[in-house]
């Protein structure tokens, strides 16, 4: 599987939503982004408070904008802050340096797009992201 | 049905674009707002451009804003220009005003949120933004 | 009375959404600001959707910015389009450019604030704008 | 009392200067918002600086967006500061993460919207947030 299209990215938002079932967390938002940043499909589960969406699109934004999970960049943010915070003003917000945001690759490496997920523990978040990924056939990369 | 939770969001995406399927419409994104002018839920077909998001988005934000359907601003923004460029500053970028924005009501007039669409023209857009809105037990209004 | 503080701000929105009663308009919001373009009060009628804060303090804050009620505004807008329109932009989305917006005026003629209300038409929310200012002791100037 | 609207904004503005009073604070903002975050009243007592308005609102918006009273923020804001700030930029600065934001939540726990203070102490202003709540019947969260 090369394309991540709507039906791939729907495939990866039911994945991760039953991964969450499963492991009996908080509702979720989860953000399925394209390889240019922009959001292809973006399901919110109900109770989940209404900035998942920033959380949960900024961490795979941040992801593909910097090419690395988003943990990566969550050490960025605890090492170097005034980086983290640079890249945030200079994405006009659209950067979140939170672990949670993971890179769709193909088996060769390459890069597809990203999914981030808010709504539990960072840690959580990023579990149900790899799941998602790795249930519709790609390889998920969280930093 | 008075609730616009998830699956009423995802029931309202699929059967705009299977009203769309059925006119032969170009690839479509669909946004469902709630209440508030938050997200729950977005799918972008393969093939639409990136600033569906904005676009639809925007189209249902500006319903809810002004409570009314965002043909309704289009005719404002036709007849006082002036007002339509205002509101679209003053909201951060948030209000568009064109067809293709239809609130989500109950039988009883409540609004619950509202569905935004755009990929063809806007009148198109509109007519499976409401046959969405129907098909899940709302009323949809156009404005 | 030469002072507008907040005791006066609530007269003035409890004069202004009774005279909407008698006129039988929509709901409303009505926002009350101090000279320098702040807010002092702001109160948002049930069933009176969310933008009616941004047109309401946009009308009252064009008028405080331009030292004229907001219907010489929208003289503006209409005759100069792209003068309102700058304004709109360089004043970051904080000017609207539509009647409804009237300043409050000493009798001596002193500027001490405005009052903004958006809802119904923009003569009925002028009309509420300035009942709402005379009731409380000053002169209201529409523009 | 199940339903969140400017009567009960009003009731609970009140109750919270009622106990600042009792208290001798310093003159406060307090700012209402609905579940969406979009405001429903804002005092402002004579005294009280002008960006009180943002920072009430921003406490209240922050506990909404992230379904937590703003002493949970404060806390992510001490522990992550990246998080914090990049939430900030993100919700283009709605987001104030400091104690005084005050989920409004009914007997079952459902959230009809939340209360925001600024003037005082983070602690007084929350605590005079909780009073408002209670006051009108509600149930208040700190975070």
């Amino acid at each position: 599987m090369t394309t991540l299209g709507l039906a791939q990215a729907n495939a990866i938002i039911d994945a991760a939503f039953a991964r969450a079932g499963e492991l009996g967390l908080k509702p979720l938002g989860v953000a399925v982004l394209d390889a240019g940043g922009h959001l292809i499909a973006y399901q919110r589960q109900d109770g989940a408070s209404f900035l998942r969406l920033q959380v949960a699109s900024g961490k795979a934004y941040g992801a593909l904008g910097m090419g690395a999970g988003s943990r990566w960049l969550q050490g960025v943010a605890i090492d170097r802050p005034h980086f983290a915070a640079a890249l945030s003003v200079a994405s006009g917000g659209k950067v979140v340096p939170v672990a949670g945001g993971a890179l769709v690759r193909t088996r060769e490496g390459g890069i597809l797009g990203a999914v981030g997920i808010s709504g539990d523990t960072a840690d959580n978040d990023e579990a149900c992201a790899i799941a998602g990924i790795e249930a519709a056939g790609f390889v998920g990369d969280g930093g």
